[in-house]
């Protein structure tokens, strides 16, 4: 109930600290006889590391992950698969200014007033680093739902946005260019816009898109786990996510029935997709597309006021190696959850006919 | 696992077709002593319920809740909490032309799709009538927090937009008018743009904003189960929901950090809120507000091309008695959600504490 | 979290307090399609009721179900089944003694410890009448399980235990005497023990057997929920049951590897099955059978000293209408859980293989 | 739902082989602030291990438990504790003969049914090697119920039987002897007599016994998560028990109730405690006791007929280093699911009242 363990059929429970000795996972449910291609797992890992372009934070993390169980021969065998990425590069004393002083806008303050006690030591469990153990077990999913396409990339920095809608994209540039934009020309604009904002001090928010093709219909269920009240849930559950649109979105609260409505053709699929491919909350085949918002980093490197464990207001220096901009790295993790939602669905629909 | 389970500690299970004997639910989890106030539960479901005012539908339900267990001399006992609503004006010939056609924008065809067979009836499983229970049980949940006040109202009717910020609303007039606007010239023109909206025989969407008032802080689980992970899950399985964001939501993604910040007071509350009153997933003390946007209801008065069950397109007209916009009752919809969701969360943080 | 809803994907949740206005429950996860017997569903309900024989208790309860969703022209929609009984025949007067006092063995005490109030009459959640809900459900279940036989007889009531292997007995006669013991000498003995045993205004306890045939190979998960720990789980949770046991059991115990491994034959099957169909918390097609173990009835026709609220001794008769001997009416009881185990291991398997 | 996840608010999440890398698991749920003893953790898997004595395996394994987080200057915080065990002695080669061959009475033919893959090293997840994970949570399950004694003990090897009641045994002499029995001469009975059955090349079953002092009233949820029926489920899940009893077990089915029934002393306490110190599912803060079955290890170093896959009959010789009788070990594994489970409940029975 402490909230570490997501899924339902397809579990991930996730533990570590960012700067404990390790952290990493446990994948259960994952149905037996899958050839794992362990490289590709490592990939999607290294697409979220640190330290990857010069954009994003400058730490040196390796990052790679230890399997320990549920894999035999190269095989899936249905038991949990249990892996770990050790922590190799911490510098806890950037930390020592945080030990006993909360950061405006992280959640040290909460921790704190939550549990009595709190492992400040780069944000401790609630640093972004969690997600590495999600990358994995999402690259896992990815595996087990060949034929599914899941693809991610950004589309907002601060104000610059892509209004292209996806389907006259290259999909194939998205990991050209350091931000993850797969139009060269605005991915240029948002490069060269974070890399002022870190000349600043200072940090910007983005929107990641994610698509998903060749979905079968059927996989979401229809009263509290619609399928994008999950996808939701789980990109909410992101650090630094502040909203989440399917389809049409909010823009389509301001648009009428007789223009929102998708018609069918005689095949089951529609001339429009407002819907973004979920229906009562299960799909109906068409392309899912959704926007997930993150804001931007709270740790500048700008000084702020701000309050100590003592209820006095100090001054505070932001120290350490930060993302200017979360969401070219946010892309893997966005992918991730993708998949992992859609791996625990894939098994739940397995469970909802009687002619199986 | 089929999805009709909502919540951890404070869970609630709905049954229930439109068109059949009754639908309820069952709310496990909810603490003894609790002295409920029924007539107040009932004058939730009365302000969800259809025919209420010109601007919904005009279906006459009565929809009065009966409750079986779980309250004895007036006081929750700690026992399930079962509770029923029969259905009396179902007038289900009304949807005879649905029995073979899948109407547009509705789960018609997925259901079928997925389960094989489908009450076609009013929709059947898929109508925003299951969310009846859930204001009953929300009724309930609300009665558990009391000291937390949670306030939901419309703040857009299509391109009818409220841009006061909530401090500067007056709350109180929210019930003054059939949209569930506080502003009451915004509420005159949305209604008379929904009555020119139903005149075309059309739909239009909107969108719902909801503030939560006198949190406690520490309510929130740090990674997968953050509170407004939970928040925004609830909301997208609310019927028509197309997103959810919360705080600076999609706008925050423009901002900089050095704006985006708030600063703490001495007192630990901050001179901003862009969090939105959670960070890290856990509530800080601070106003929770968000907004939910609603697409437009996909049975409109007019006809359109659909397709059959023997694949064949074929006229369909829209029949029934329908909403033209939602958002005026899924007001109390959205305050029940938020109702669960803080019940549940604070019955868990109860078992986070080593020295409760 | 409070416990009452039962397996995880095919669930039951259930309501009710043996002298509020009704009981029921809520099947969630049942896949579509299923043709439903409603005769065979109230049979089973019949065969629990009270008043059936002059061995148990004389109340006269109708205890007819209601079905409020879920099934639709005679089939199951995949859409959660909802059900009710209405209590009819309550003389909540006869309770009126316990509202202060506590009856030895009965819940009273613990209730009123846990939860601060308590609805006395008729032992109120605590009541076996709760089991109501759960014969319905796993009527339900023992049709989705076509193809798999549960049967469940009295073995042992007080010292007389029929000793004889299941495979020489003969299934059909279990319902030939208000007993359920399929061996009719012993059932005699056993019937006029419990008429002296009511005569004595005393109770007696007993042992139920189940054995469940025709299992497909590959049921239950390895490790925490084995098989038959859910089956344990799920008897335990009945009413009055002090113990349970699978295969070989307590008398295993005693016994030399040598003489307890089952030997295969080459088909698969074993020469023996000490192991009860179950090798490892998974079936392997062989006979599943256990053991549950009932203790005597607590409520007896005579005089007792016990507590009251006041912290006082006082002097209690036993008073209302109950069984001298439970095991009879527990058969259906037994056969209902072992369905719902069965039912929810049967679609949790379907999860498991990656070519399904 | 692939059942390698214990608990409901204390939850333990296992993963690893006998033969894999490493075995381990993660906490989710412990309460933050407990100052963890590493040692006593470690004294607990100690007890566990294989080589301790002469009458178990004498496989050398030093399990050695290393922590990765959840844990900060000494306490716990909140967050997921996760762990894990190195496997260093693995002699794989020794289980060649098992590779295409099904071992009698173990898991391997039901894996290879279930899953289509098998690990079929040691036995792979079918090892109880994965109780060391179980052992691990339970000790610091123990260090959160301070207060609370949990103590179990070897009451039966084969036939011979420690008939003494719990009250009249010292349980200071359990480590005292290899067996773990606090009766010297039974224990010294006992040991002879294992050590007269491994030279035989066979195996023997025996009980566990276990008792719970100082337990809090009020624990336990009333229908299905009876607190017996929780430690029943979870003592059957341990690798080789058979059957589960407690208070009166199944001796109390030959009772009748005017003998069965505890009467109550003035503060509350019973006379007797045949009830075991739950009744109707909730504790009375009387003891806990219950008995555990467990049949004769299937390894046996003696020849045997098998089957192979593909389909023939075989002669396997048993091979290994496996213990004669797997109670003395299976005491700190008792103790430690006992544990988890009363964790679990403990902070269960938290969400329960609305006056907390």
């Amino acid at each position: 109930m402490a909230g570490n363990i997501f899924g339902n059929a397809f579990r991930l429970t996730t533990f570590g600290e960012s700067h404990g000795p390790a952290l990493g996972g446990v994948i259960d449910g994952c149905p037996a006889g899958i050839t794992l291609d362990m490289e590709a797992i490592q990939e999607e890992l290294n697409r979220r590391k640190p330290g990857q372009s010069a954009i994003v934070t400058q730490r040196k993390e390796p990052d790679e992950v230890h399997f320990y169980s549920g894999v035999f021969e190269g095989k899936t065998t249905g038991t949990p698969i249990g892996f770990a990425i050790y922590n190799t590069n911490q510098k806890s004393k950037d930390y020592s200014h945080i030990k006993d002083s909360y950061r405006p806008s992280h959640a040290d303050y909460v921790y704190e007033k939550k549990y009595g006690v709190r492992d400040y030591r780069g944000g401790g469990r609630s640093s972004a680093r969690e997600t590495a153990s999600r990358v994995v077990a999402g690259a896992v999913a990815k595996q087990m739902l060949s034929g599914i396409t899941i693809t991610a990339y950004v589309s907002a920095v601060g104000d610059l946005r892509l209004e292209e809608h996806y389907s006259n994209l290259d999909f194939s540039l998205i990991e050209s260019n350091p931000v993850r934009c797969p139009h060269p020309k605005t991915a240029a604009a948002m490069e060269d816009y974070i890399k002022s904002v870190r000349k600043d001090g200072d940090t910007v928010g983005g929107v990641v898109s994610c698509v998903v093709q060749n979905v079968p219909v059927g996989l979401g269920e229809p009263v509290f786990d619609k399928l994008h009240a999950a996808l939701g849930g789980a990109m909410l559950s992101i650090n630094a996510v502040k909203g989440f649109e399917y389809g049409s979105g909010f823009a389509g609260a301001a648009m009428r029935g007789s223009a929102h409505n998708d018609l069918y053709n005689e095949d089951g699929s529609t001339k429009t997709n407002y819907s973004g491919g979920i229906q009562g909350g299960i799909t109906n085949g068409m392309d899912i597309y959704f926007n997930v918002a993150f804001k931007p980093v709270a740790t500048i490197m700008q000084s702020q006021e701000t309050l100590n464990n003592l209820g006095e207001m100090v001054d505070m220096q932001g120290k350490g190696r930060h993302d200017p901009c979360v969401v070219p790295r946010a892309v893997p993790i966005v992918e991730a959850m993708t998949a992992l939602v859609l791996a625990d669905f894939t098994l739940l629909q397995r469970t909802n006919s009687h002619t199986l």
